[in-house]
């Protein structure tokens, strides 16, 4: 199987995924590939351009700081992204690695991946995936997980809302910083948080 | 007593005040006033200034929506604005009809109103006190609130922050639109929420 929009086999791309992460991550990122099929076909996506969103959506996750110093540096990046971290910068900074290390040129696989951790405003279906698939994939165990898997068979956006709503409150009592963009995919997605059919909603937030 | 900084004395804008709010308003706004008095006692801020500040921050609040949408056009204030409601609208598009009706030009004084429902990265002390005050007035009951109180007479930047994150946590919890100046206040004031001396922080979120 070939991936058609970058230059490496899927098998060739397997193995470059095991070279750079952890074996726990890995495995991480061939479940979110799993889940994110999985709706893929119950919403109608493209499954090819699914699969490589999810294979590589955490690419640059165990890269160093050092190094997304270097990419916002080499991108003139905004300035603004020195106040985040990891959990931003895999996405939003290590997007341009990916793009340039596998001639990655899909610009809807591009966005999917570049704000996977924060969601944002609008959100293709494909970006919708794989948000909700890096949640909810089997390997996750958390507080107000079931209902957010429950949802996402039935109703996609509703399940976005949702999970973004228990990842502020998440953030919040921990007392992380919580990105604009977190807040932008709440705000856009409160309609549907609001029509979810629930009992027991703020015990869960 | 003269207010200085508007084309009004003591005692006109009271009358003013009490003209345009419903008694609850009013007598909300005079406990504003006495409870930021007592604050900028405690760390040193200009007592006029204060006064002026908690007695003008919610003239806006009982404008209808029309009054707001028709401020919007005519200062040409942007789009973005229309999103959002009163509790936005008060402060942000009000200051412009405060401004105009009571001769205001003091800048730290029209901040500080603009943003007493928000807060924002950077505040001046004066509108740290009227944030504050605002939130702790004698005639406030809900919970989490006696914790601010208790930290406003010790330090106003932990008791800032305390009061956003319990803002954020209602919001979420009551499914409400979350203003992106609210988290901006979040993000800056982190440092001083992880400050705090607490067992049982995380209940009260």
């Amino acid at each position: 199987m070939s991936l058609t929009y970058i230059n490496l086999s899927r098998e060739q791309l397997l193995k470059e995924l095991e070279r750079v992460l952890s074996k726990e991550r890995f495995e991480h990122v061939l479940r979110v590939e799993k889940a994110a099929l999985s709706l893929a076909k119950r919403y109608g996506c493209d499954l090819l351009k699914t699969s490589l969103a999810a294979l590589l959506h955490d690419y640059a996750k165990e890269f160093s700081d050092a190094t997304f110093y270097q990419l916002m540096t080499d991108y003139q990046l905004p300035q603004e992204l020195l106040a985040w971290n990891n959990a931003i910068w895999h996405g939003q900074v290590g997007i341009y690695a990916i793009k340039t290390k596998f001639g990655l040129k899909d610009s809807t696989i591009i966005e999917a991946i570049t704000y996977h951790t924060t969601g944002q405003k609008k959100m293709s279906l494909l970006a919708k995936i794989l948000y909700v698939a890096d949640y909810i994939e089997e390997g996750r165990a958390f507080v107000g997980l079931d209902r957010v898997r429950a949802l996402a068979k039935q109703h996609l956006d509703q399940a976005l809302a949702l999970q973004t709503a228990q990842t502020l409150a998440y953030l919040l009592k921990n007392q992380y910083p919580i990105h604009p963009k977190t807040l932008e995919t709440y705000n856009a997605f409160l309609p549907h948080l609001k029509a979810i059919k629930s009992t027991n909603l703020k015990e869960t937030l």
